[in-house]
């Protein structure tokens, strides 16, 4: 029998209640024993819940219980999550977190700590919900040189685009709709301006790099510049836009990261990825394209990732899972315009010259594809207007 | 420095060794040491090979090298590699392999055998090729009760259904098309049959349940039965077939377990998995539904996986990866008919009555859709002709 705690009785924390307590058996098997949650920590009393007798209010309380091997972090957060969290490092307890905010900004920081105390910090939740992708990317794919991860790691932004790109209507309105929903927050700026997707994507490229990437390094482009204009010129040309986060290893070595809208052609893999499922399309020099795809969000499917952290860590008690990546200056990373791109640009007006045009879909406005070029240079194309909307093309 | 072995020089074995090489710092790196290849036993000999001087016609130099920690088995059969696998788990050796018929018939004894001798016997490469799904499986998904797994395990059977819903053409020429171009063996048996996705849904299976469950002990057919007729019917009402292998658990417990081609409605997610692709999508009570998309042969695809797995056992020299089955005699496997289905049946002359009718693309038949029921009172509907093929719908 192995003791664990969860932090913050939340959407994900009481889903991990909930999978300790439903799949128990599946659990004991896979684990080896049995895991038993002690625990709750939470500023909140919650009189109505099963768990209720497990709620505690002191920190302490689990820093100073030895029979605690196993925490679940699922506060959210970078003060107390990271306070707590290396105060359990310290006190020798594995650690696993869903916080994707924590680990992008901290992460090396506290693997390192980890390491010390010979003990795990796992964090498979922080990107993807419920879909495996940290574990496969540093295991199974592990022989690869990962040479290009492109993701749709936010499920509020693909909601929103999914819906405007079916119902042609504006970024605004879908907001609103999707707040009322429980879809997007009543503040959905870290979602809407791609800040999410940024933590999320620094995570993916800390771990295939080896070497960290953190978001405030990364040239981030969130949603709210997508217009149903757009959306019209792009379904009218079979392509679609999606908020992608992408990390490429250029051939010099370095690393190219980027946040932004995208167009993508039909025919691509993550085309079709709608509504609030993620899913991460991973190239490696061995085993070419590995698409992994489900909800990236949820109270179960997230509750899932962080119960199989702790069974990893269940089944590792007496050693350090060495996982980690150099801290770093940025020095290894590539400026945006040293990947040229095609670009999608709309104006008003004629169409830029030397570029494919797409068919007709909004009076009075044009849109056309760039050749292969730096974004500053695809914005100074000879033309009638200029760029309404300019996003790069994945191909 | 840690020195390894491969047993097969074939299309996986040269695969392993180059990726081995070309990839060997960031093996060195996930590993936390390099993975030297000391040797490659073949029967052959390889002088052009830039490996010539690895080449070893002798098993018993690997098996009584004890610097030798890693086994790489990539001979397939289940004769000399049984034998070869046993022999190097005695002598201490972890062994890893691709090869899906020793796993599917052995597997739960060679994992008995790894843990008496405290060493790791791993075979991520034998479902799926270089697609993570085993680790993922049994690791992150550890804490869900897999309720559902569906999967495109062959590339072969998949590319020719692929050509034949495209082309129009039938079985026999898009099969000599295929062995021509290098897709399909000389003698297609065990992929046109159906064994080799069998084989890979029994351990799935396995692995999913905690039992053994026996190629045999699984009903399978193959594609050889799907006509150009069947692909018209198909194609006219927006619906694809794919040869479809399924472990389900039933509400009772028990596992069902069959591999047929099947009939998928236009918008499920193994719908598009085209050409030599593979698929596997899990069904997890927590996560739902999580897809694995890639490639599911080819030499460094395969490799991949392979490597993926030498420096998962590199990372645990010193112990054993309880991974493992129960023996069992089948008695928690449930007949096909324990899962009503509904029935595609193709019939010359009309439609069977209380049915859903398919456009009309054949002169002369018609095909339909039943109602959920038993395989057998399918065949039993009052109509007009016996039916000339009858697949399950997968929803």
């Amino acid at each position: 029998m192995i003791q664990a705690a969860i932090m913050g009785f939340g959407t994900v924390g009481s889903g991990v209640a909930e999978v300790l307590d439903k799949n128990a058996a599946v659990i004991a098997r896979r684990a080896g024993e049995p895991i038993e949650l002690k625990y709750i920590l939470d500023l909140r009393d919650f009189p109505d819940s099963p768990y209720a007798d497990k709620v505690i209010h002191q920190f302490e309380t689990i820093e100073s219980d030895p029979s605690v091997r196993l925490v679940a972090e699922c506060m959210g957060g970078v003060g107390a999550a990271r306070n707590f969290v290396r105060r359990c490092l310290a006190a020798g307890k594995h650690v696993v977190t869903s916080n994707k905010e924590l680990v992008a900004a901290h992460g090396q920081e506290l693997l390192e700590l980890a390491r010390e105390h010979h003990v795990s910090f796992l964090f498979e939740a922080s990107v993807g919900g419920g879909i495996p992708i940290l574990r496969p990317l540093t295991d199974d794919l592990g022989g690869n040189v990962i040479t290009d991860i492109c993701g749709i790691l936010n499920g509020t932004t693909n909601y929103i685009l999914t819906k405007m790109s079916r119902e042609g209507a504006a970024f605004d309105a879908v907001l609103r709709q999707a707040q009322q929903m429980g879809y997007a927050e009543a503040n959905p700026a870290a979602d809407i301006d791609g800040h999410d997707a940024c933590r999320k994507l620094c995570i993916l490229a800390d771990l295939a790099y080896g070497r960290a990437v953190l978001p405030e390094q990364v040239p981030t482009a969130g949603i709210t510049s997508v217009t149903a204009e757009d959306m019209a010129f792009a379904a009218a040309a079979g392509l679609h836009i999606k908020l992608i986060a992408r990390a490429k290893q250029l051939p010099d070595g370095r690393v190219w990261c980027c946040v932004s809208p995208h167009l993508l052609p039909g025919e691509h893999l993550l085309a079709s990825v709608d509504g609030v499922f993620n899913a991460v399309l991973v190239h490696g020099n061995a085993v070419d394209d590995v698409l992994f795809y489900g909800r990236g969000a949820g109270k179960l499917a997230t509750a899932s990732a962080v119960v199989g952290d702790l069974i990893d860590c269940a089944r590792h008690l007496d050693r350090h899972k060495d996982i980690g990546w150099a801290a770093g200056d940025g020095s290894y990373l590539a400026p945006v315009d040293a990947l040229p791109q095609r670009w999608y640009i709309r104006t008003a007006g004629a169409p830029l010259s030397g570029c494919t045009v797409l068919p007709a879909a909004v009076p009075g406005q044009s849109a056309c594809l760039t050749p292969p070029m730096p974004r500053a240079a695809a914005l100074e194309l000879p033309g009638s207007a200029p760029a309404l909307s300019i996003f790069p093309v994945l191909e």
